[in-house]
């Protein structure tokens, strides 16, 4: 079955794995004091600009929103996010887990403005509810769009002017950057939140997330608190290696495009053919619409999920490409379309 | 630096690099669904004997304590260690972060025993305490010690009486088994607890332990509970491809072994030098007495911790090996151990 | 300023005042087990008709709220409630705080039933999000409508077919069966919940809710639990007095009458004056909809809520009477109405 | 049967009861925000000299400890106590329900010092471990020893050099100022630590413990953190007139001097008969030491706790008084020593 489900089927880019055999039998420090890890956060205090920036290497996604979120809010606290997204529906309570509430707001495509923010602020007001301390979101979002410069510069002086934490989810930052390309960079994804992640388990890596941090507060014995939710990994050089490798001679954009490139290659395809979609995504999701019967032909060959029904006849499905989705497994998807439509 | 400072600095054994490189381009489903994530459990399932038996692979230890710890118990209940147990002092406070009491009791040689237990129990009475509900011990204990079979069938046996979970912490299991060999298996260790791990990280594995379940209550919904700790990787591949390999053809047995041989060689010849040893450990810590003059001639060459003061002129240190450790660096440290004596 | 705010003004109903002055230098079992709480549990289980039935006596609703859905919940498990359930916005992520999300269904006035519940369980349907394991309702509402007992038997014969809990918040429970009075008993609830719980704040205690609980798997180490949430008071007897004196000669009931008495004394006449409501409530919480000049000139005599805009001209304001609230100033503010109108 | 068990078996001091009834049917606003509250906060901002002074109403002292303790720390940190201190033996693990450890250290009498704290900073190094952060003390201790205005400047001065936070458990604060009349005062205890709580519950006051907070940082948003842990009452006014009264005319000394002053006509008459005690204790707890039969017919006729078997044929017993322990009862104890000797 060739599939389009999600872009963590494969394992890692050939050149990771080659940096790992090669390091296999050095004798490195443990949890994250490593050279690879030293060298890899040179590099990311690089690329944003700034060589205070906190960095710390965790496992996956839903692990670094959990450390990220808690360790910057007192018990009362609770984050903002879009009821898309990924705290909120997909980590099976993990930010309730540590005490605190997920406040949702309806988003527009996936994003959240402080428009849409400021009303939670209002409603909020008094030591019988919660008190909004954090903004969550995703770039891109959980539905493929992305937020340009002038969004996030406007959310996060909102934030700011708001006494709000702003942290962005970046599974698939490099999509993000990618879309955006040479609007967005990752210093200003730096500039523009207190901390975010920069996604490597999507992104090429085996697994492995950088969680870059700004805010002073949060920066604080950071490794105890990593240490304590048991994330701090005793061989941290393994995901050392892996984002200096991910971080060096411009692998992580290279991968970021390739993820992008096959979807949007569909996308252009099926525009062409006259199909509609959900919403319109530049990155590596998208959700064309399509007739029920064709959706039951593809699924003899492909795997995908059925995101939403439309009406008795169409649904929309969701198409996700990797970095290392065969480009003939996207030729052959789209010659199919063109028969089976 | 030579290392004996622990037994992760090294990555894995090249046979798991070489699985995980063979089936890096597969498509495979994610969170530990995929058909190598199966094949481990089913092989691990043949080797505890029971095909019930529920196997979840984690990242680390503490990951692997936190969650096997928090699914058993309710909020008032409390978890039984020896004062040196890894949950008691080196996993900051990861178990009280789960709401959880960590009640000490200071072992033998790192090990408890019913005798040890039992005040515990009638001490805490009544509901103004904590309920002590479940006993974590590690085998190999943080001391390098052992429990043999017979130990752990008086301590399961006595769990079960008093409706204690009994839980086992195996970040080493390996050198525990091959200390024990012939008269200790997988499934003894099965048999006798209520739930432990197979360490991978220490034991030839990139990272990557496997918490094998046999009671039913702790069994229920653990995906959930896994997810919900952030734990549950996407390329959930990647420990059931490592998991796979080390424990098909004995390689599991022959790492361990390894891992003891290094350890175990330099007591060898440390006794025959006269050393004597602050406990008696038959696998891969062990902690020798020397003058501390010949301490800091060593430390010039060999990475090692300074365990215990014994007087004003000895000191125990630790020495631990891996399956990776040259056997050239084992063999120029005993050879300078008689040189510098 | 004559206050239609809350019912949680005033005092103590005098009848509890003297008991509490007649028991006061008795020497009395401390943490609930004093001959009154023993005498109130008797009298409970009489109601209620199940001398099995677990009573705890605790000091306000957040607290029995925590305690109640917390005892009955592993970690990934969560909580339905309706948008306006006072654990969902009133309680300061009091739920989330113990580790579980609160899931949140739009309630047709304030109420659920199985037809709006369903959904979040066909929604919920893996790992990758909570597992809802509780139906939180309170009766009377937070907008004063009620459940009768056709709707409770409805709900709970549901929640017992999908395995969830029906926990139901009683906070103004004598408010509610007094509104069904003949319909509905204290017994009817028993037989329709897993555990509520009989306010006696609101109801003519100082202080007060006692948590009557069915299901076998909350009752076990209840007062462990309690002592752990710090909400096992020393002088329990203050609370046992309480309810031995309002469950006894009727003066529940009694106090419950006069609660809705007086709200349900202005509905009458103001809809015999021709205003509208909000919603149609039977208790003791009114929502009249005003002109704003004449909540303008309300405001300058009575202290009240205004609750919710209905247009530029009008909006519904919150009347909430206790049993203590003065006949006069019931008569007087409708006596207002009529020559401000 | 006479109750030398606790001090907290009676009621409320008369005055109380009286002041309660007095304004029972005021109309008073809710959670605290009621005149008599703010009045008893002024007049305890008076005692302590200091009109910035955070005071809030809790129910009791494990609540109030809950708060305090957890208001304060991060998920790393943890709290240091004695061995005896409530929090590590009596309060069902509460504090690590919150998610921080409670690292014991073996106190003197009860007692915690700067020497005795030391060795836990040197032990806890990195971030293995947990970060103590706070220091727990309860005065008197939980062997009715005080510490006196010396001992607690040295404990803070020594708290403050390693940036700890000094907190202390006041349930009974009342005695040890009596017991260090003219020598400590209320002021001295606020001058000396971050946070105290005053005891209400068992020097006069139905229940009721007043959390004064001198360090900004734990006042930030504490009716907030009050309110999550279900411990802000509706009814705040039954803790303020409480508290308005027993701090008014010397109240509170008066009612602790009355406590103490039972236990120490034993004491006197006890040592006069040649009697040996466990320790030392100048407050309402004490602590004899008695052959074991002799206690076997105390037990007839008076209720106490027999706490610590010395040898085969003696055990110290525990008795305590309160302001409420009658007259002729500790008389007649002494008489009937006097006789069954």
């Amino acid at each position: 079955m060739n599939s389009f489900t999600n872009d963590y089927s494969e394992g890692a880019h050939p050149s990771i794995l080659k940096a790992l055999a090669k390091a296999n039998l050095e004798q490195n420090d443990g949890y994250g004091l490593d050279i690879h890890s030293l060298q890899a956060t040179k590099l990311i205090r690089e690329h944003v600009g700034d060589d205070k920036a906190e960095v710390i290497y965790l496992s996956g996604g839903t692990q670094t929103n959990q450390l990220a979120i808690s360790c910057a809010l007192r018990p009362h606290m609770a984050c903002i996010a879009a009821t898309t997204g990924h705290i909120a529906v997909h980590e099976t309570g993990a930010i309730e887990a540590t005490g605190h509430k997920v406040v949702t707001v309806e988003p527009i495509d996936g994003k959240l403005t402080p428009e849409l923010i400021e009303p939670v602020l209002v409603d909020h007001y008094f030591e019988h509810m919660v008190l909004p301390k954090m903004v969550y979101i995703s770039n891109p979002t959980e539905l493929g769009t992305v937020y340009n410069k002038k969004e996030l510069e406007d959310l996060y002086s909102f934030c700011q002017n708001k006494g709000l934490i702003l942290y962005c989810d970046g599974a698939r930052l490099g999509c993000a950057l990618d879309a955006e390309k040479g609007k967005l960079t990752l210093q200003d994804i730096y500039n523009n939140t207190d901390a975010f992640f920069i996604g490597g388990t999507k992104i090429g890596a085996l697994l492995g997330e950088a969680l870059v941090i700004k805010k002073a507060e949060m920066k604080e014995d950071i490794r105890y608190l990593t240490k304590q939710r048991g994330a701090l990994l005793a061989k941290g050089s393994l995901l050392g290696i892996q984002f200096e490798t991910l971080m060096s001679n411009g692998l992580y954009a290279e991968l970021s495009r390739k993820t992008n490139a096959g979807a949007q290659k569909i996308v252009k395809a099926m525009k062409e053919l006259g199909f509609q979609f959900l919403l319109s995504s530049p990155t590596n999701q998208i959700f064309p619409i399509l007739d029920n019967a064709l959706i039951e032909k593809l699924e003899k060959k492909y795997a995908f999920y059925v995101w939403e029904k439309m009406d008795n006849q169409q649904s929309a499905i969701r198409l996700v490409t990797s970095w290392a989705t065969p480009e003939q497994q996207i030729d052959q998807f789209i010659e199919d379309l063109k028969n089976l439509q």
